[in-house]
């Protein structure tokens, strides 16, 4: 019996694995359990630790960390707490894999925990590049450097991962399991989705949301989502907006999310939205708009255009179906009526081939696990060169 | 005037470090202060906070962080405890550069901390390669992905962290400053030495030992160090034993040297050696043994030949001062019998030229800090691939 | 030179201890600090460490240590994380008197890591009475078995310390130094208040609302505050609502004022209001209601009736100016009613004595501070029985 | 099924409530685990831990939390960290009752963490008294202000818990359970005890010296316990010394110990002796000396002499067998030979009555637990004053 903790801090990257996990559970002979943290664990963001019970998984733990300040330091207190609490559940549970994705708090802190105490790490999304000189890239490679197991969404990435010296046998490109679940998740019409909202999406083109705050820009974020909300307001369209996810200067977009949907009623708020009904969200959207790395790694299976805002997702690999602008309301508006309208665009973006993978990852990712041998050469890293 | 915190957590770092802090201190615009944490706070360790505070430096703040216990997850847990720690200190003083050393806790935890708190990170040593599987590379790696700014010892390890990806206007090769202290310290002789050390090494060849634990090893610290003393033991020389870091495996260490203390006269076991006697117990010394990183980097600029034991410091680029032997009596005895009787050999490494630094180090760096401007760019890194 | 930090989360026991704290930093034999926690650095309570830091007083140090959760495990997980950091100050600072105040998280973690440091705790409030089975209760007693002084405000508390087996002369009786402000606060007109606040409350009767959630009853905070709504919305009078503390249950209460707020023009939100101003608010209100300990203890100063809806604040001492209530419209209601146009009653509140103190507590306190002998004596406590 | 966790930091509390623990674990009806911490993980402590596994108890959690210095901020940091880890395992596994004994770290933090979590708290020993000024009276004070139940060893204990306010009916008398074990504890005789402590005490009068650091204390501990060991030595007696718990001081007294027995054949150390055969060393010894609280509370029911030295345990009720001293030779030694040569006194103590229990009160404990309703009647508490 393989024991395997996942450990997550937000429900994006919970999403973003959810067919693996499904997958994991399914197998007489894993023993998955998750650790529960982070943003989960906040009613602000939702309390999303609710889904994850509801879909039936073990809790391993619930580390509440999540430090309530808008400031840059919260993110780094916030962090520190979480690595004596994820010792505390490893030296319980002794997993022989614990998994964890992307290049937030929660992956990092996993990766020290669980290397320092001598359990196979299994990080997820590794060696994507964004060129933003966001602390997020810092994460997300000295990630890797503690990860004994690499799951990258594309080839470009693995390379980046034989370049920073990891060994080529840690390395898998097996694709973005999120895009499963586009293939599983069944269809639903604009007007189920609009009773379901209790929100009328029914007619005309309507616009998806997703803006994150960036730490290094926070003191901006108020200035910037401003910039945003002018442009979706001047195209008249309906838009979907989700709230961002718990990183300093989010508090700011929030207020600012509120703000206009008291005074522009084509504006509509949502929160950790279920899963079905997202994905059909982003089916019938005519543009998504923000920073979301949905835009780059799950919309091209929809054949979404995507308006990416500012320097958030900047430099990292697309299909083609992104225009990138700055925080300018002009900009902004241009690019979304360039995806609206320009109907060679449009085309050109309807049956693009998404470069992340093609609905199959989880599968793989579950035979790598089940096969994998824990030993003092899966333990022991060296660098290649 | 650029405020800057040194964070260190161990005798070993700040010793490297010593002469880049003292030239530091005496400028007029720098404004230096010392984040002590770690060993250096814990009696068992000698308590060398006393050491910093007798050299005049200021203290930034006192951080206990060292978890008592011999298991590994008693390192990570320490690590964890020290970050929130660390911001509560920089969000006091807001540094403009924070500096760190090597691949310990205190390394990772302060990269953390600062970057995720956008404040420059200055590390030392970066780059290097040991082959060895230990937690100690992934940390050193990682730590580089957050640093701004890297003081390398040599050139390939520059080389090293140009491949890491990072931005090669971040890199400096200056030399190990530890070396500086070579040319400064003043010669004792051994009668004089014997007289401090109240030990008396007037006659004959005399070893020096230093052993750390390996986190990996550490259930098998007591058996390998037994192998190391027994051959010492069998050549019948004096030898001087300095005590272990503060890994996992230590205790197993001081123990076998304290039993093996009181039977055998011939040996002598010290603990945080003044620097001036030490670099002259060096001097004076036929071989050094064990696994400190003393014999790669320093001995060669004092024409010292040195037998690594084990795994540790193996795949690091030497001078050719070393050989390197598992944990075997019979092999340690013939190499240092190689080394205090092969005169071809021995004359080899009299005059080898050290490649880790000419005795000119800690005057590069400071003028490097000093000119330093701290803006945007340097905090905004990016990968260059 | 007496150093002196005082430690405090929230604004309340800030403004409390805003007299004393004047007066100390006035004086050159005193060296006064605040370390600043909780409440104070989160965006969501109004981050009040700004008016500290306007009000010109030094910061020993930062602590983030908020838990963003609204279950009852995180105020104790956030009051963990204040000992290691509150030891982090002391030990750098050595301080030779902390004072607290109260009984939330900051009161009992700040007097056992000075107690088990050996620093003098002076704790203010305590020996109060609650009988509402809260866990300040627990909190407040307890925190008085770890302090060396007890500034009370009351001779009946001064009992109930003596009962407790608290030494005789530790205990001061000096009032409540929040009075003192009444005397010194500048009296302004409705006419400028209604500018101040952008709010008209020229004319008519106004209520004020300060309703904090109970950690025993936080599910149940929704249901309950909308009975106090109810009812003050049915008085038709013009309301000032001050925002509640940071327990769990504040989130609900929160988004219950916003959404009558939303409905009832003559409802006003306000949060963290300039001291002057809330003195003047109070000053010229017609009643006070909710749960707030102003309406005990400083409400009689200004001859002002209260309502006090629920378990919160009852059994403790009162003028005769209070009515107590359940949640429940309409008996806050007819007590409202009573309050505003009962002239007997309202004729017999007019000049009452507050039990409290006389407005001139400020001295009192910082006369003993300045005398005290900091010597063994004051450190080692004992038991009177 | 009723969940109960015990929470302990040290072996002689789980010693303490062994008897408890193993009648609980056998009843149906409760669902017990031990949540372990504090010295019981440290190897310098003897790892202690391994006996509570061999004993056979579940684990609930291991919480590494001594933090390696002797300095006096060393324990709050350590009860600091506690907070959130137990925390993490009370929301884990929802216990209907947390037990904690005595006056150490882990009591308070316990109290605390499952005060605020709304857990009911079963206290051992509260009401106890000391005169001696040291923290443990605050401590044990404070955590009776926060637990639901309290366990007293004696009516005059009880008597205290109610004038500090506590409800009668939370109060029971139950004697110590430490005790019961002396009634079931097979006896060995002097030969057997021999072998199995490979030390030979078959012939003559020896002695047991148990002492422990004390806080306030700290800097004089390596003179105290110098004047101790000098008195025995003196007696020509044969005297097996136990170690010290993890107190700040304690290295300077295991030091001294080390140095007295190599000097001194007649001294043997001990640690973490096998409870039966602990037991039986005090059944033949002549005579306890040192500080702990063995000579007050269980000594008597071993007719056994004891020399109290220090001001530990000073001021508590005993049974008229104990002679308290200072630290010092001359009154130590005149005390020892007192207890064993004054043949009046001897007797009067021989068959004396224990007044803290009569071996039975593992059951009287767990039938109060068993039937113990959890309501919310037993979480609300009220001061009965």
């Amino acid at each position: 019996m393989k024991k395997i903790i996942f450990v997550t801090g937000a429900r994006s990257e919970y999403d973003l694995l959810y067919s693996v996990l499904k997958k994991l559970n399914q197998l007489a002979e894993i023993d998955l359990s998750i650790l529960v943290t982070g943003a989960h664990l906040s009613e602000q963001f939702g309390k999303t630790l609710v889904h994850i019970e509801q879909d039936g998984f073990k809790i391993a733990d619930k580390v509440y960390n999540l430090v309530d300040t808008n400031e840059k330091i919260g993110r780094v207190i916030s962090l520190g707490h979480q690595i004596p609490a994820f010792a505390q559940t490893f030296i319980r549970l002794k997993p022989d894999v614990v998994m964890v994705a992307g290049d937030r708090e929660e992956a990092i802190s996993t990766a020290i925990t669980a290397a320092y105490m001598g359990i196979v790490v299994a990080h997820f999304f590794g060696g994507d590049i964004a060129k933003d000189g966001n602390i997020d890239n810092s994460v997300r490679y000295a990630t890797s450097k503690f990860a004994h197991l690499h799951f990258t969404t594309h080839p470009a990435h693995a390379d980046v991962l034989r370049r920073l010296g990891e060994e080529p046998e840690r390395i898998f490109v097996v694709g973005n399991p999120a895009l499963d679940r586009f293939l599983e998740t069944p269809v639903l019409d604009r007007q189920a989705l609009s009773t379901a909202l209790q929100f009328d999406i029914t007619q005309g083109n309507y616009l998806v949301l997703v803006q994150h705050a960036i730490i290094t820009e926070y003191a901006q974020s108020a200035v910037n989502i401003r910039q945003t909300l002018d442009a979706i307001v001047a195209t008249g369209c309906n838009c979907l907006i989700n709230y961002p996810n718990s990183d300093a200067g989010n508090y700011e977009i929030i207020k600012a999310y509120q703000e206009y949907a008291q005074k522009y009623p084509q504006l509509f708020l949502f929160q950790n939205l279920e899963r079905t009904l997202f994905i059909n969200v982003l089916r019938h959207a005519a543009c998504l708009v923000g920073n979301s790395s949905l835009g780059i790694l799950e919309a091209p299976s929809l054949g979404l255009p995507v308006v990416n805002v500012g320097s958030r997702q900047r430099g990292r690999l697309n299909a083609g179906n992104v225009i990138f602008t700055d925080y300018d309301t002009t900009q902004i508006l241009a690019a979304i009526q360039q995806s609206l309208f320009d109907m060679a665009y449009r085309q050109s973006i309807k049956n693009i081939v998404n470069p992340y993978g093609d609905g199959h990852s989880a599968e793989k990712i579950v035979t790598i696990l089940k096969n994998l041998v824990i030993d003092e050469k899966v333990i022991y890293k060296n660098i290649t060169y």
